[in-house]
């Protein structure tokens, strides 16, 4: 088994759902193990000085309508824009990142649970007692998960995490970086395929 | 034969290069013809308010190691970014208007080559007598050519061309309209395939 790659991705991000939905049998294929980084797009866009896509005048709309198109493309019919977007992904976020320091399986499972609330089911993944009950229904501690969020030391693991990543070079979400390439967004993920396979072109 | 797709693009954009050299095929395989539409993105970012990708801050840096890597992956090895970039695209965006009067082929061929002499040999196309020598080498009266891009007709042709392409919502090279579905980026070539083959997914 060779090095991780790594897959930065915001819970926020409609365009990061698709590619955490595939990124681990996609580095699996290749014989790689996806590294996933939950990061605040917030913090990066601030740092970078930068809006979210749906903001920007026209590209907005679009947007949004390459969203759906893009779920249904990459095989997600039950793809829906929340009513609140964008949210701030701290909750969610710090659960992967207290889960992903004891069992990597439940941490993934979690967080595609956590982005089919968002994406699916409407439900505001931003609300701590929400994240909890999500993860709760994949079998995590709802009482020990309610305090990671409030864990300083998971705080910072999620500080960290978002410092590491801007100066890795990461702007967007899904950000994939493989041997130093960086790959962004979900539309790269054919790019990560043959650059997996090839070991470069 | 169904309605003509409509694919706008500016002769400074490296992914409206990639998206040229596929669109035609494209069409042609689901029974389609591409309508080409010669744009002047600098009117457009400046209706919009946006700017170069090139020009943003760290997307810059990522957009010159993912133009290169997308004309690899894409099959256009020869790519390399003009040491002149952006440009403005009048003079061969002219040209093309001009041609496509007469003669569609010839004017298709012309803009891959002026695509070409720019994204592969380096050539400056927004020099009249540079645009007008790349489409002499393809047959064209260079008298003619170089007539056209001062002719007031065609600069309003290119004005107008540009007017409605903002109406029609194109705020970015390459875009593609196909039956009302806006698609943006020679990353979306793979849905357009869909869209054709299946009339809208």
């Amino acid at each position: 088994m060779s090095a991780a790659i790594d897959f930065y991705f915001d819970f926020s991000s409609p365009y990061g759902y698709l590619a955490a939905r595939e990124i681990d049998a996609l580095a699996a294929k290749h014989g790689r193990i996806a590294e996933w980084h939950p990061v605040l797009l917030g913090v990066i866009f601030k740092e970078t000085g930068m809006a979210p896509l749906t903001m920007v005048p026209l590209k907005g709309d679009y947007s949004k309508r390459d969203f759906a198109r893009s779920a249904r493309f990459h095989g997600v019919p039950d793809f829906r824009m929340p009513s609140k977007f964008p949210i701030a992904s701290q909750a969610p976020a710090r659960i992967i990142l207290w889960l992903k320091e004891t069992d990597r399986a439940l941490a993934v499972r979690v967080a595609l649970a956590l982005y089919h609330a968002y994406f699916a089911d409407d439900i505001d993944i931003s609300a701590p007692e929400n994240a909890v009950a999500i993860a709760a229904k994949e079998g995590v501690d709802p009482f020990a998960a309610r305090a990671a969020i409030d864990d300083p030391a998971i705080k910072d693991a999620l500080r960290g995490e978002t410092e590491r990543a801007i100066a890795a070079g990461v702007f967007g979400s899904p950000f994939v970086i493989i041997d130093g390439e960086p790959f962004w967004g979900a539309d790269r993920l054919d790019q990560i395929d043959k650059w997996l396979a090839t070991g470069g072109f």
